[in-house]
């Protein structure tokens, strides 16, 4: 891409990105936006950087621009918050076409869309890689729902897949893009993560729900995480409550599911936890709550009351599933 | 270097940066802070990278953590606020040491406290080069001075130097950082750019001033990014009134001190304007205030009254000075 100036890159950015927005007082091409705030924000940011997060062999730009934004919204909904806003910092290869960026900023433009979020400005720079690293704030929708404040005796539930993004990450990674048949819902789980927005704000709604999270490192690290590390799990969900393409996905290789699903990675789904009396009511306002297993106040995980010998994200290559 | 985990890093970061803080309700940890906020704040962000914006050969570790914050509080200075609290994105190669980013976080953690600004959160990624992209924040101090704003007759003024940072680079470029005397301040504004937060508070107390914003580009790139394209500026600065070591840097090269310091680049300077005739009430207050020239309604660079062929940073290598 050449763009001729920084100036040029903002008229460009106008095609995708409105200018105005209530929340967005000054926009883009001042030295900072300003923002009208409620008293209260929740400000998170993420990079998302091309041979560490993705990979252009199979990430269509569009995919790109969609995954940059939906992780950076997926910290929202794991406050049960309602974003307001984000700035982009853009960093691009001299490669990168200008059709790519249309492509990736079209997409990115309309996730931003269903929620009305302006893009209040950024910074761009050449780079040896693209990458996108996404700045997003957001109000409470009621209250913030944060990490932790569960005690033993508390069930977990998760809303959303585990390991399906997982799955298509590996599929992926084996077949690329156009080889790739069997794994439809893994491969769209990884490369288009469904956010759960919606379904945080009516959690953030019910004073049962402890706390909430994202799980994006895998629920073998995020759950304590989530619990803190002096309580621990007893999972309870089995491999055939996964969802199939996980467990044929798994099985084709020699792996048991459930603890595939439990290595997870980037699936995005929202971790709660609720009193064990509270689950029917959430669930007849969320019937796609799923239980997984029980806060216990032993350190570590469990799985049908065994120790699980499993480890997180961080060391794929020693898992013993 | 290597973590065992994006824990094991939080813990790390504790070492420099406190979690607690006025502003931050909830710090690093969860899957957003949450920020007390008051009704507008002003936000920005910027990428710092390495090979595009520094080089490790001449910027020491804690040259670079410096610099990556300080060029964003120079864009809260450009708007007369307050900074409240920032986020870091940080991305690094393999070989980056632990010492080295203990070197860059307690020089940012220093330049952070001056300021009693929290880092309230972040991402970790490894890249193929370093990287820190940090979005900051701030309040208002009275009011937000925003470019624009001026008429023809006006005066613009500076604060701060022009070309010395590009002087610095230069020097820098040419001979390496070891190798280096006779231009220490030329090295040290390219470096560690001063940033004028105090005068920028001073001067939003002002009535008198129009606007306000950094430069970051050099003059003749930012000055109708300030003016607006309709208007143009008249500069009446002259060679003399040059920082010595842009004079002499400039002549030992055959170039026109003027015009080298005009094209500038990273000076980080403040850009204001007001009326004729609150200049010297302005320059009581602030003494190093210094006039540059006049806004005239004929768009376009001029000095002492004849057209400037000066084009800007993004096109270093056609200047014609």
């Amino acid at each position: 891409v050449s763009f001729l100036s920084e100036d040029d890159f903002l008229r460009f950015m106008d095609r995708f990105f409105p200018r105005s927005n209530n929340h967005l007082l000054l926009g883009r091409g001042d030295d900072c936006a300003i923002l009208s705030c409620p008293q209260e924000i929740c400000l998170s940011t993420d990079i998302f950087l091309e041979g560490v997060h993705f990979r252009r062999s199979y990430f269509s730009a569009a995919d790109i621009g969609y995954k940059a934004l939906a992780v950076n919204l997926s910290d929202i909904a794991a406050m049960a918050a309602r974003p307001l806003g984000f700035a982009l910092n853009l960093m691009f290869p001299e490669e990168i076409k200008k059709d790519f960026l249309e492509e990736m900023f079209a997409a990115m433009s309309d996730l931003a869309g269903v929620y009305s979020i302006p893009l209040v400005g950024g910074d761009l720079s050449k780079a040896p890689c693209l990458g996108l690293d996404i700045t997003i704030w957001g109000q409470s929708s009621g209250r913030f729902l944060t990490r932790g404040g569960c005690q033993p005796g508390d069930i977990l539930f998760i809303l959303g897949e585990i390991g399906l993004a997982r799955a298509g990450l590996m599929a992926l990674e084996e077949n690329n893009r156009d080889h790739l048949q069997p794994f439809p819902e893994s491969v769209q789980a990884h490369l288009r993560p469904q956010i759960h927005l919606q379904k945080a704000w009516q959690l953030g709604g019910q004073k049962a729900v402890r706390g909430l999270m994202d799980v994006s490192d895998g629920l073998v690290q995020d759950l304590p995480r989530f619990t803190g590390q002096d309580l621990g799990t007893n999972i309870s969900l089995q491999g055939q409550d996964l969802h199939p393409e996980v467990i044929s996905f798994a099985q084709e290789r020699g792996l048991d599911p459930l603890k595939f699903a439990l290595l997870g990675g980037e699936d995005y789904a929202l971790l709660g936890a609720a009193a064990k009396e509270e689950i029917p009511a959430l669930q007849t306002i969320l019937p796609e709550l799923r239980p997984i297993g029980e806060v216990i106040s032993q350190p570590g995980l469990f799985i049908a009351n065994q120790p699980a010998k499993l480890s997180g994200f961080d060391h794929f290559q020693k898992e013993e599933s």
